[in-house]
């Protein structure tokens, strides 16, 4: 939605719309980069202003509270996240080793920055009733979708018994892989046990 | 080592000692609510004295900031939650159920309030230098812990080859499912996906 690239295909908006888009996505990059770098409780809307370089009534006039500014923030990631994946997952040549490709690719995914700031937002919404009510219905799409792209990517066939299951345990496994590495360097175990995954996996699809 | 338990076997301790014993088991017991309840930016030392029914004198005296208040809380949790484990699979029956009943028992811990606890600390580390320096040999031990705990539990041999692997996979799975559940009630998804998984575990043990 808010990607660079989109724009520069879609000439019909004026030069004032192109400047919000602008803003817009220059206010969520430093959101996503302030949720990285200093966690929820680091994150303000003031603090985000002054990364973005736009001034404090621009991101109130976008973003007037931390919770828009953060869901839509979880958007752009998760839209910029699935981007990043699709483009990668292009240069792997396919054939038999395509499956350790994609497998190492998404874990990197999961163990990278933008996952990172995706689970301090969830984190900090648990215990939040409002900002938990506006994201339960967008973690369930941003879900699907990971789901869709990751079959996709592998070129399975949910219609096969057990093919979905082991698509989904796949995420949930490098979900907990990501969370594993939250702290400390896990590369070298998450290496060893993915390099185990990968060959059960290629039995299950 | 706070456990409510163990003092009871070990009389050689003044009244003293017995009363600090359990102020400090109070403190930490209040710590682990107030994170389940109220996450990591609703928890401050205050909370927790009020919580726990201490003075904020003897809980300044046993835990002087909220970083070591949380750290002893941390490891509090942890040998609770293997505790509670521990008990629970003592009631498993052995044959050939047992496995299903442990991985149940496993997935319970790792999206209940205790796992739930552990993650709002994790997360915070992550930005925080001081805490992440001081969790960084806790969460090694703990998880050293967990696996052996899940090893005797199932009763593998990490001798067989990928035995190792398939109990690694398992944890992180379950970590995974625990970040899964944090929003939203995942239940129905997550036994579909643990029925598949428990076959797989079985033919890899």
């Amino acid at each position: 939605m808010f990607a660079a690239g989109q724009a520069v295909g879609v000439p019909v908006r004026t030069p004032q719309q192109e400047r919000s888009r602008a803003t817009q996505a220059r206010l969520l990059e430093a959101t996503v980069e302030c949720l990285v770098e200093r966690g929820w409780s680091g994150t303000t809307t003031t603090v985000v202003a002054t990364m973005a370089g736009v001034s404090r009534g621009a991101q109130l006039h976008h973003y007037p509270t931390k919770a828009s500014l953060v869901m839509a923030a979880v958007e752009h990631l998760a839209e910029r996240r699935a981007e990043e994946i699709r483009t990668e997952a292009a240069a792997i040549p396919p054939g038999p080793q395509r499956l350790d490709g994609v497998v190492d690719m998404l874990a990197a995914a999961f163990t990278g920055p933008l996952y990172m700031a995706a689970l301090e937002v969830w984190i900090a919404a648990r215990t939040d009733p409002e900002l938990r009510a506006a994201l339960v219905p967008l973690e369930a799409r941003v879900g699907r979708e990971m789901h869709r792209l990751t079959v996709e990517l592998l070129g399975a066939d949910e219609r096969n018994p057990g093919v979905r299951e082991a698509i989904q345990a796949t995420l949930d496994l490098l979900r907990g892989l990501g969370v594993a590495n939250l702290l400390s360097d896990d590369t070298a175990r998450r290496t060893a046990l993915l390099a185990a995954w990968k060959r059960q996996l290629a039995t299950l699809l």
